[in-house]
């Protein structure tokens, strides 16, 4: 049992260099530091424990030299300073020590942390958010309830919006985020189509996510004739997560006035260079919108997502699919495989239990 | 002299088939026919004297075989029936007799009209519009004050929405709507460039419509490189007219929360196959909304656009620069000329004069 102020060893991942292309296992390595488990005198920082950390495709920008979203250098590779300068790793941890106003000891937290056992968060504006409610998994805070919820959520309502009745398709349905925007278009009222590459993940998403229907993309050698089988009338709205081919495809059958909201498109950020799109006319013809948002500009709408989140899970209306690994070694590993399809469900690593 | 009840000769620009690519001289031809000057009994038709003929890049769209945005026919090619099957001309007119109870003999109206002399006009609803202003050209009326003029005040007020200082960007700029919008730029505070094909255009856009640079995209080896040129801080808003490697170079150059107003893309329109767009994922790093619009889904805001646009045309705080070329035989090489672009602004063809 650990003490405030006692000095401890610290279990660290740690990025040996800026990431090209995918990350992979040999781009990081485990290394034991130490921390004293107390904020500086004076300062607003949070020292916390880690307890689960969120493997997310988006870390992959901050990883790269020069070419996150800004431009700009996110970490010192080989450093064991890495965790207070990362903003790109989300984790729900507890607050053993903390100088600023709003988290005391014992608070359980969400948001912006390090990859290792204990991190001292000292930038903690809109990056960390106390946990109010704890009759739900303490794992749903590194998914249906925080950035990926958000994201889903603020995809949904503020981007897509989709209304009863109307035609919508989601790619990489069974993701962090793809799994919640179908699981709310079906409480909204509408139908709904999902991609996936496995016959596992197809499974999921008609028999345990209630999706209208489901395919494997990976099987289907003609993306446009899929999308028109399973929608004859077109799509009114798409939930863009994987760019390239299937985008492509999407285009051909969007119907007048559809909505694209785009997340992400995974297939294309490790190419050499991104496929071109060729029926971007149709946004023309069809006064089709298409919209990149992020959970980030939506922060605000919090409170509004969780009193329409928590009841939903609470009265099982919405499930949640989770690949938990166990450790922070097996973390590497698990962020890894986001990028060739491996994890079933959102991705998480345990660091501890409380 | 002609009264209403003659029967008098017809002139008519009949299409020989679906035209393939860009339209050619070869795909139309003169012929005369006969038109009785009168609504027939009963019927709620109108029946004009052509006196302007617009020529609009969108026409191509309904000159084609099952290509059409709505992918059906629109016409039945060699048949002097045309005139009354064709939804795509617009055209400035005077009415010799009327059906219709909102129309009356000695009117002057702008909407869908036949390339001819005379054309009854049996489709009226949401497509003829009574001329109310006539202290302005009525050659306006096939431009500003028209379809391209409710298609810039839409693009602008409705999908870009620039705000004052803004970094706005505009292709085809002298074209019939590019010029408009960036007019309207100025007149909101916000700083604009244009992109045109030819250093007349340039000339006119920096030193008659007020841009504060325009350049010549003909003479850009880099596209990417200009824009850099141009917006050091980057492109807030884009006005797209042109697509291909424009609109490639420009998502390179948007800025955070950018907005893109896709109103055509004509360099792709005619190619075997689209250009492919390899930038899309800005699309999504920098929550940039692309939206197609079209005038026809803002006929609501036209009292509200007469109300802005003609203040500035009669302050002379807007000008407009027209293309004009005499008789209704000059109209087939107008409308093909528009496809290398050869005109020097709104091109229209002049068919009598009242």
């Amino acid at each position: 049992m650990v003490r405030v102020g006692d000095e401890v060893s610290n279990r660290q991942v740690i990025f040996r260099d800026y990431v090209i292309g995918s990350p992979k296992g040999s781009d990081m390595y485990l290394t034991t530091g130490t921390i004293k488990l107390k904020v500086p005198e004076g300062s607003n920082a949070v020292l916390v424990k880690n307890l689960y950390l969120s493997c997310d495709p988006l870390m992959q920008f901050f990883m790269r030299k020069s070419e996150g979203p800004n431009g700009y250098l996110y970490y010192t590779p080989g450093s064991v300073s890495q965790s207070q300068e990362l903003q790109f790793s989300y984790g729900v941890a507890k607050v053993l020590d903390s100088g600023h106003p709003e988290f005391k000891a014992g608070d359980l937290v969400w948001g912006i942390t390090g990859r290792e056992e204990y991190s001292l968060i000292t930038k903690t504006t809109d990056t960390l958010i106390k946990i109010q409610h704890i009759d739900v998994p303490l794992s749903y805070y590194t998914g249906i309830l925080s950035m990926p919820g958000m994201t889903s959520y603020a995809g949904f309502y503020e981007v897509g919006t989709p209304k009863k009745g109307e035609y919508v398709f989601v790619s990489a349905a069974s993701g962090a985020v793809g799994q919640l925007i179908g699981q709310i278009a079906k409480l909204e009222g509408c139908y709904v189509v999902g991609s996936a590459g496995s016959k596992e993940k197809v499974d999921l998403l008609k028999n345990q996510l209630g999706f209208d229907e489901a395919f494997n993309y990976k099987e289907e050698q003609d993306l446009n004739a899929a999308l028109k089988r399973y929608f004859p009338e077109g799509i009114d709205v798409y939930f863009e997560h994987v760019g390239g081919k299937m985008l492509d495809a999407v285009l051909l059958n969007m119907r007048h006035h559809g909505r694209i909201a785009v997340c992400g498109m995974i297939s294309q950020y490790n190419l050499d260079e991104p496929e071109g799109i060729k029926n971007l006319l149709h946004i023309g013809f069809k006064w089709i919108q298409m919209k990149g948002y992020t959970h980030r500009n939506y922060y605000h709408l919090y409170p509004k997502f969780l009193d329409r989140f928590l009841p939903y899970i609470r009265e099982k209306k919405m499930v949640y699919v989770e690949d938990i690994v166990d450790g922070l070694e097996s973390g590497p590993a698990a962020l890894v495989g986001l990028f060739s399809g491996r994890n079933f469900g959102k991705q998480v690593a345990v660091v501890a239990h409380e």
